[in-house]
């Protein structure tokens, strides 16, 4: 149902070693939804906060790169597996833990440690990098393909 | 990576005939990115708004399953495709397209026209039945199983 | 510390007879904060979606008024005061109440009532009217006026 | 229309020395609406980010007074001022500028720098302290009149 290799199924990603980049959040009051946990979707706006973390950390944000019409990567598919519920107050790690482009390609695997730093969440995401004017298939920009190869790609893992 | 079968694939997705249950809505103004579109995340609150529809339709309100502690169903697994960009304003039609029942799992799969009537996006959800209280697997309700089936099984899809 | 008029005050929002422009919702599972109720700032959204659903069924849409530049209306000042709190699964009635033009300047007063129709919240908003493209303010287009002063000045109230 | 003092007007507000308390963020990639600018609507969200982040470094977390039931504040009433726009990926200053208890009524004056450290927005809430079992009227405790008061009261301002 997926492009994704085996280092980003559900067992890789909870198991693999190292922590690529980890971005801090807490989960927020109005995260939560009326049965008392972070609303499922919600895990989706933590992984994509981390993306533009990195990125900005990588020295290529993504607002720059919107302003400027330098580069798009819209989602193609996505996916994420729940572990356990996160609650209000709970403090997070969001990590990228790893990444592979392929052509045009940009795979992202992610995983939420939450209280305790228990695993919670691991997800993954495919982009398509675009020429954001022509809306077309584009490789990356070379300055990303690094950025994106020293956190980590799946052989490494 | 997945337990739902060929039937919740996003070719099957796009390609099923009937419409099982149809939740309508529009596009709202806040639910637009930085990239000018509707954020990626924004499409499991549209397939949940459906999923709360379905469920007030057949009579079984979730916010009647919440207050009463009858019955839980959190996500154990969820997944999107994107197959075109949504813009503000284009009216929504979010489709429950099959549910399966497999013991205590529920799959559920989607499928979103905008404008034109195009498919936007589909998806699936995988959700466990537990007992509120205990947060133990259950079997789901009788009257959940049969509104369930009578939306349409993959078998006959 | 605002130039609304007594006919914006909550009390005068709480008991204006007629309705105005009333739009249908109900409470997300997802509107609910981490208390139990709709979170205090989606309050603010149900307004929004109010005016927005007003502006479409009045033939001047915004999301058309965004794609040709027509004309914007940010927002300069918005209050609102709760008197009952909202649940999941409530259903809604956001009324836009009435609404007074004053050059570049618009005063929306707003009115949601909740389960049993008893009055959950009021509010007020301060809208100045600009060119989209130069951001500078300017009149309202004559058909806005129009469609603003059929809902009801507040001296009619 | 409120029971703000003068300390918590728009200018008072925009001009007061000291910032209190500040909180930092970015404004998210999904906090944009479909005219190119933050939701009016998330100023709320980023004003409670920082009351959820003052009160847990003063030692007395908000998830912590939901689990144990020990205090709610609900708010009663709130307001905003909106000087500039903000846009995806400004950095924020989120501050605390002041905060009157009387009674059970605790009122919270906001500032907003972004981008340059202009101010871009200014605002005011009005919680009501109390019992969240019985939801009746109550005093603070104690140990927040003592953190609210050391945030600066409005007389010294």
């Amino acid at each position: 149902m997926s492009d994704f290799g085996p280092a980003y199924s559900r067992d890789a990603l909870v198991a693999a070693s190292g922590h690529g980049f980890v971005f801090r959040a807490d989960v927020r009051f109005q995260d939560i939804d009326a049965a008392g946990i972070v609303f499922f979707a919600r895990i989706f706006d933590y992984f994509h906060d981390a993306y533009v973390a990195f990125l900005a950390e990588s020295g290529h944000p993504l607002h720059t790169a919107i302003s400027t019409n330098a580069w798009g990567a819209p989602l193609k598919h996505v996916e994420a597996d729940y572990l356990r519920p996160l609650r209000f107050g709970d403090p997070l790690q969001v990590a990228l833990v790893r990444a592979d482009l392929d052509g045009s390609n940009l795979f992202v695997g992610f995983r939420i440690h939450g209280a305790d730093g228990a695993v919670a969440a691991v997800g993954r995401t495919h982009h398509v990098f675009v020429d954001p004017v022509a809306w077309k298939r584009t490789a990356p920009p070379e300055a990303l393909r690094i950025a994106f190869n020293r956190l980590g790609r799946s052989e490494g893992a």
